[in-house]
């Protein structure tokens, strides 16, 4: 099986999520051993339009852990001081010619799709606009559940926050919905509850979900609890109370005793810090859990040359 | 043959141009192995005072072709945080103890030159001031003529664009005046013609060359075609009809089937697009052989400390 | 012994600091054979809130030298484009599980011990805020006494310019009063004088001192004259004369043979480039020597994994 750029987290059928996932669970291994010189040949460039450290540094040290090396911009749009901005093709080509894979974070919808139309060497999509793919996030999400859960069959996912512009979300929910038995529940703010194209999806694979403005006692039986922020500054009433969206003690003592508590990262004040200490706490683990996916898809595409 | 420093491409005679040329050939050789680790122990410190992230990944993946390690800054005059600015000089002698060669982009001219004059290690000129020099890019393009045509005597080159201030286009001028019965055409807008010091320079050492407002006849029998941006503000009279200085299809049939296309990159509208697939359109060959000129370069001041 | 965390100068007791040269002196004779690999699987973090070139690249180069990798950012408050700012403890247990060791650079006092507090990797702190700690600086001066001085007892040190809010300044008196015999001498405009919790603790351990506005004889028998910067703009009376502050040809006349200038750099106007030249200016070596504690220090809080 075989993919040679990671555009959209759409590419991955059930079969290639679960080599990916065996391949990840090898990357523990190698990186509690110390990391690995496999790769010490290769060059990874990180071309990132909009700084973002910790995706960066994930990737990075995902290239590292695997002996490569690493070519870095943050600010990419400085990428020549002669003429203002050039075409992201240009750039590709040129910079094709200095790596052996390109981690893109690109600031309009669809730019990393036409970096793969022309790149002669493989590329990863690092998050693209604010509407796009962030594909990487939503891998290390679902890994993250099959690890914990240790399955992805006959789960209750609960997701909180706002869904409607949401990307991890709406991947999750996408991804969890090619597996047996999943149950959805999206809890939002009614202006920002997840929008139909995904609903749409669900109903046409046959996925169960119920769409919801509070949490009720959904949270009481749900499996995961996959938290997202909310912006206060995106609601039209400014005087609704979102604390029924945050996560707290009080809430995790209704919690299953192995649910998990998930949350793409950074955080705002929707899960509370007296909640890390908790083992169903996932989301450092998750954050970690992106070292290893991200070094697995490296393998896969490097290999794939 | 030895340099210790790379200030200006003023400093290559024909022996030292193929000697250089002739280590290029064996990085190409050596990057197509999957490099090498011969250079493990080096360190390559990339001093940019001005972000251009192109050529600073050109000279960072060729120290790690060589198994090289970089130190790298695209914001050098941030230097600190608690003086504003400091004697050139001092930077550099403080980053000569961590690195073993310096590569500089100033934004003053003259700057690689006060650099050298100071430093415990070899320095490279990435580019100094607007009216300065860009030596490595002036190597690489001589390079690809040479690669491309197989030789360097006898070429008709033609160079179209805004020759006043295109420091790739005078130095490259002056590199192939150099060469047996080189013939030059400088093709451009009156206001933005060439400067009389090249053009002393080559009367100087009887080398052949035409002025010209328009292309003509020229790029039907010119070996080399060499492209560089015009920039539209500088005109004066802003009604000026650019496109006779473009390249798009109807120009490249009038070419010679082994005639080839070069550009500095990055480009604006005066190479179309139509052009890219067009084997005598050279120019993402020549950023590559970037890399290849710059790994043999550090390999050459490397073995000169 | 054993430090887990480097947060300030204070942690080193007499024997950890002499622990910490001798493993010093060990790596400059490991950089003049060209560096080892024996940290090749180990990767730093520098994470940088405030850009300073020169003590990023000193710590990068320290790994590198060391055969390590490095993740780099100098805009760390970019740490997300989503999100304006996240805590400190946050980032910090995220990015430790990308590297074995971060180098903390952090605007508020107090930013490394908040770090330490919550990593699970090792901390340095290499500079928070600004009455804050820059410990790294203050063990590479002591480390360039120790190794110029070839002893740390019964020396005299004036410490001359803004005493007050130099933390070098601060930091290095604070540990040359650990040693026997030690004689400072505190050379300051009055607004700028040393601040009396030095004193205090220089008279609780017994350390004989003078605080005076001029140099008067002071530098003709000191063992060690280290330069800090005033900086003009602070100074009540903008016509004071500054000049007996700086260190000329004149003084150097009227120093010891033997004696040192030292100055943490960067400088301005108070030590003429006329003195670079003399073997008494120690202040390249100086930060030569930041190189080789880095090392040390990496490697101490490395093995106490």
């Amino acid at each position: 099986m075989n993919i040679r750029h990671l555009v959209e987290s759409q590419q991955f059928t059930v079969p290639l999520l679960m080599e990916l996932f065996e391949r990840t669970r090898a990357m523990e291994k190698i990186v509690a051993r110390g990391g690995t010189r496999d790769y010490e040949r290769s060059i990874m460039g990180t071309l990132f339009y909009r700084p973002s450290t910790r995706t960066r540094f994930s990737f990075e040290s995902a290239m590292h852990r695997l002996g490569g090396r690493v070519l870095s911009t943050e600010h990419a749009n400085e990428f020549s001081s002669e003429i203002e901005g050039e075409k992201l093709e240009d750039t590709i080509r040129i910079i094709g010619h200095y790596c052996d894979v390109i981690v893109l974070r690109h600031h309009e919808d669809g730019g990393a799709r036409r970096a793969a139309a022309v790149s002669s060497v493989p590329v990863i999509n690092a998050g693209d606009g604010t509407g796009g793919q962030h594909p990487t996030q939503a891998l290390l999400d679902l890994y993250t559940i099959y690890r914990e859960c240790r399955t992805l069959d006959g789960l209750s996912v609960a997701l909180i926050g706002a869904l409607d512009q949401g990307r991890t979300a709406r991947s999750l929910a996408y991804l969890l919905g090619k597996f047996d038995r999943t149950k959805l529940y999206f809890i939002a703010p009614e202006e920002m509850q997840i929008k139909p194209d995904i609903l749409d999806y669900l109903d046409k694979h046959g996925v169960s979900y119920e769409c919801s403005a509070t949490a009720g006692d959904i949270l009481s039986h749900a499996d995961v609890v996959y938290q997202t922020r909310i912006d206060r500054a995106r609601l039209q009433k400014s005087d609704i109370d979102l604390t029924p969206y945050n996560i707290d003690g009080a809430v995790l003592s209704r919690m299953k005793d192995d649910a998990i508590i998930m949350h793409p990262l950074p955080r705002s004040v929707e899960i509370d810090h007296a909640v890390d200490d908790d083992p169903r706490a996932a989301y450092f683990r998750q954050t970690q859990n992106g070292l290893y996916v991200r070094m697995a898809l490296l393998t896969m595409l490097l290999e794939s040359e």
